[in-house]
């Protein structure tokens, strides 16, 4: 944490929650009137934004380099450099992130369920934006552009609190956003960014009820369970991914292979990545050592269950250590693999129903009722037959972008895009009818 | 609030924390029956139900009999008793109630927007139940019926806390309820009834965010706030329904003054009857006199601001009072209502904004401009042109049945029936599909 940005005032002379409530108010007015512009006007925008982007590369690249000093200076890893550092390439691919939001379908005016009622009144549902949302995230600045394109595209007003360590770069991000869409007409409050990284202003944010609908918060899971404690606002949010594949018996064991690789190993940091592999006892003997060899080659270590972990030594397999109760609540986040084996289906169904976090999981299976029967039964936000887990997101369910994922079952679940920043309210069109 | 219930135990021996504890290990355990159960399963059960109800109108009736003394003799009045009372015919209402909602389409298993993605996999939305409701209701003893029937037939077991006052009724209903469905094979705990006036059991309920996924409060303003604020369960509720009719210049009058009394005084009591009228400077001379007749022989006290109030005594129309700024904020539930005169669309739609409670308003006009932005920007469950207010009803807006209305804009928004009660999951159909 940097003492300089931390003392730097939301405004001169204002205490952080007065400066907090004068944006809440600019944001409500920003939101009226962004609840009733146009496809076409926000689209005009949001391209505007995107080119603004792309012509302040060069300011954005210099406010990045002044965080990434500062964050070298403080003693971070490189990790964490990492998810800082802008490069002229992520700042075209925000801003053809940007461009993207911009031509992806407008939900706001979509009508659902239309119909003539026994009254006579013609009853529709109608989409609108949710109004005002609130964003608190850490390191990456590109959830800056990210985030401010979609819900400006959903007719949503936004209040973004970036991690104080990409204050300079969130800053010059989103000056250019800020200048786009002013320029193409939209409100100058649409986009608002926190100034500062003073500490008080977020916990003036979490107590906004009035003035925020939605509150998203991304980053680590200590920040996402602080602001769902500490908030009245409803939050958007998942806390773990602790997804599982289930291999079951009779299960084709090339695609098992293959899902049970793909779910682990094809990115390790992500919440939709398999965190415990079960198995079903009759292929354990056939499939670990397959699966396990294939572990071991990319250096994954297996936290394994005693039985699999007498079937993983047989094999005489590196990297295979006896699991505790505590990896299957563990999201690893890492090169390392809970497995466990069990009875079958209804086992499988139960560990998952105890140790998983509701995020994906996934079976492996030839049999359709047992297909069935998990597609119905897990109660997780995504759940799959014969697929890896690395699907459940918003690119590719076909959401165009993604704001987060929610392991909730109220309001959006799941990936959320577009769609999931809007509500519905009732219409009715009628001709005078009154109730008898 | 009768002693000798208040000191009734949850369960012999038992704290009543601990007792709540219970109940909702039980109702998670039904939860995950019932989520599988067919629609068949669930129709014969609560047709079922409902025959047991028939079959025990007798001891129901005896049950109330019980209550409606004990109230009397606490000193209620009567609208009390009367919204406690039950009669042969109430009950048999209550039993076809049930069997209409036996009859309804079942939402679960529902699927969305199925469609094959580009890498190959087969994506859909499912419909799911939420798991457990809690219901904290007041005096309508009728609510255990339709509440457990609505939660059941939408696949979620039910925790039902009704109102000391009804104890005993609730019982009876209750138990008739269980019988019908046990027999008919659903599992014994699906749906519960709190059996203690003991308010500790209220607070234990409230903080059961394990075991509870949802709230709905129903009953008064007070008992409803504290809900809210009290829990942090998502709570399905509405505060008020400050209802708004707004005559547009150039409108229909004979048309205004059938839905002005129509969404004033078809019913007093409920909440979405207009409790304020908003007339346009340009009509009130011709429009005022005509609806303040009506009024005024209807016995409704007119609260007009200045300009309504010179035009109505002009007409020389009893009781009418000058309003203050308070009463535009209240909902009266009462032959009472407050009138204001407006420039035009701009002032209503201002007005609504300000005063409103997001419930459901309406607009008589015959410009198609006006009606569609105030459809458009009227931010409420139910936005009405030409029609009564009185029309937001789940009956009349074709859910079936209602179990309560929301004026949050998350999840369910307005009249909420069988569909409010789920959520929705993705789930994937793969070929052995993984992510490159």
């Amino acid at each position: 944490m940097n003492r300089m940005n931390d003392l730097l005032p939301l405004a001169p002379g204002m205490a952080p929650v007065d400066a907090m409530r004068e944006m809440g108010v600019a944001a409500r007015a920003a939101a009226r009137r962004l609840a009733a512009a146009t496809a076409a006007e926000k689209r005009r925008a949001l391209h505007a934004a995107a080119g603004a982007l792309r012509a302040a590369a060069a300011s954005i690249l210099e406010a990045n380099a002044v965080d990434v000093a500062r964050a070298r200076a403080a003693g971070n890893d490189e990790a964490f450099i990492d998810r800082l550092r802008l490069t002229e390439q992520s700042v075209a691919g925000m801003a053809d992130g940007v461009a993207q939001v911009a031509d992806l379908p407008d939900p706001v005016g979509m009508l659902a369920d239309c119909q003539v009622r026994p009254s006579g009144i013609e009853l529709a549902r109608m989409r609108v934006p949710l109004g005002v949302i609130g964003m608190i995230y850490e390191s990456r600045p590109n959830v800056t552009a990210d985030a401010a394109a979609l819900c400006t595209m959903s007719g949503n007003a936004c209040i973004l609190r970036g991690g104080s360590e990409a204050l300079d770069s969130n800053r010059a991000i989103h000056a250019a956003m800020v200048a786009g869409l002013t320029g193409a007409g939209l409100p100058e409050r649409t986009v608002q960014l926190v100034p500062t990284a003073d500490r008080a202003a977020v916990g003036a944010m979490l107590a906004m009820t009035e003035f925020i609908d939605i509150l998203i918060p991304r980053g680590g899971k200590q920040l996402i369970a602080r602001v769902a404690e500490a908030s009245r606002i409803p939050v958007l949010k998942h806390l773990d991914g602790i997804c599982h594949v289930y291999v079951d018996s009779g299960a084709d064991l090339d695609m098992a292979v293959r899902i049970a690789d793909n779910a682990k190993t094809q990115r390790y940091s992500t919440c939709n990545t398999m965190e415990t592999l079960l198995v079903a006892r009759a292929e354990a003997a056939a499939f670990l050592p397959r699966i396990g060899a294939i572990y071991a080659a990319k250096g994954v270590e297996m936290r394994a269950c005693a039985e699999s972990k007498a079937v993983l030594d047989r094999a005489a397999l590196p990297g295979v250590v006896a699991a505790t109760d505590a990896d299957f609540h563990t999201e690893y986040l890492a090169p390392i693999v809970s497995i466990r084996v069990v009875d079958g289906l209804d086992a499988a169904l139960a560990h998952i129903d105890r140790y998983g976090s509701r995020h994906t999981d996934a079976i492996v299976t030839r049999d359709d009722a047992h297909a069935e029967r998990f597609l119905r039964e897990v109660d997780s936000a995504s759940v799959m037959v014969n697929a890896s887990t690395r699907f459940a997101d918003g690119f590719e369910f076909g959401l165009g972008a993604e704001i987060g994922i929610s392991t909730d079952k109220l309001h959006a679940r799941g990936p959320v895009g577009l769609m999931g920043l809007t509500s519905e309210k009732w219409i009715v069109r009628g001709h005078g009818e009154v109730r008898g």
